[in-house]
């Protein structure tokens, strides 16, 4: 194992191979550490954020939102897409207001995060969000969710169930243990 | 908030839109919970495991690996591609002993979990690996990676850092700490 050893795949190429409405793919050629050559495919994303909006110190708010492509519902954190250039703190307002109908007066931001390294560019931004007040939820036309207000050992133990499957909001429930 | 508020989206029609070497995706026409019509293009993914491979009691074993799509290197826990078909557990016990060379005597399996619900059906079942002995690595061909014991401690003060930035590790490193 050395340390200093340089890992990098460098681009030979690169060619936009499907453009969708939502989802946006690449195939590049690249040069692999010793020399030989290899195709990546991966989606281009504009980012997202997460947030983790506390009630009260023991209350998260989370959502119940049918997911398509695991046709099923799944229990989440809010969460959405950046716009393009938008400040990750606006999209996070914004989201937390449209989906669940609450403002908060107080923000923290945890990280930088990346959902799916090996097929996508995605970073999730992730923030706290406290002293929430309620002024009303705005859904994006055709967009269908529920709020649940959850104790936050409700929602641990929901994990530890498999009722909460989404890694995305396991990362962000396990954070709050750890603030 | 209606508990029992149907929100499944119905399939209308289904077609695959882009079929490369890594990446499926398909784009279905679907019809909403109020009637109306809408698009959904997403991944179709055999699935992955993910081991979370304990040294000792205090500290685990990762992995650095560059990921192209995010041009960097990451620090993750090990993790794999299923075979179509394959057995979960199988796929972890291959992809632990190719990637660091370890092989585990005793294996707990944690959970399913989904890492990107928005756009992807790819499904993470996360094990713990336990009693590990050193065989000699065998990775594949064109595969590059550093293998590294660190103290689990040590892993999380990295979460928080910003060091270990993948979102499916940070959430299993959590989860060692829920055990």
């Amino acid at each position: 194992m050395t340390k200093a050893r340089d890992l990098t795949e460098h681009r030979i190429d690169s060619e936009a191979v499907f453009d969708g409405k939502l989802l946006h793919v690449r195939r590049d050629n690249v040069r692999l550490p010793d020399g030989s050559h290899a195709t990546r495919e991966y989606i281009v994303h504009p980012g997202a954020v997460l947030i983790i909006p506390l009630l009260d110190a023991q209350t998260v708010i989370l959502e119940r939102q049918f997911r398509y492509p695991g046709q099923r519902n799944f229990i989440e954190l809010p969460a959405g897409k950046k716009e393009p250039g938008e400040d990750a703190l606006l999209t996070a307002q914004r989201e937390l207001e449209e989906e669940t109908g609450y403002r908060a007066a107080t923000w923290q931001k945890l990280a930088t995060t990346h959902p799916s390294v090996g097929y996508s560019n995605e970073h999730i931004d992730y923030f706290v969000a406290r002293e929430l007040t309620y002024v009303g939820a705005r859904l994006d036309e055709g967009e269908f969710l529920e709020v649940l207000a959850v104790k936050i050992d409700e929602a641990l133990a929901w994990i530890k169930q498999g009722t909460i499957t989404d890694i995305k909001t396991i990362a962000g429930l396990f954070w709050l243990t750890h603030l």
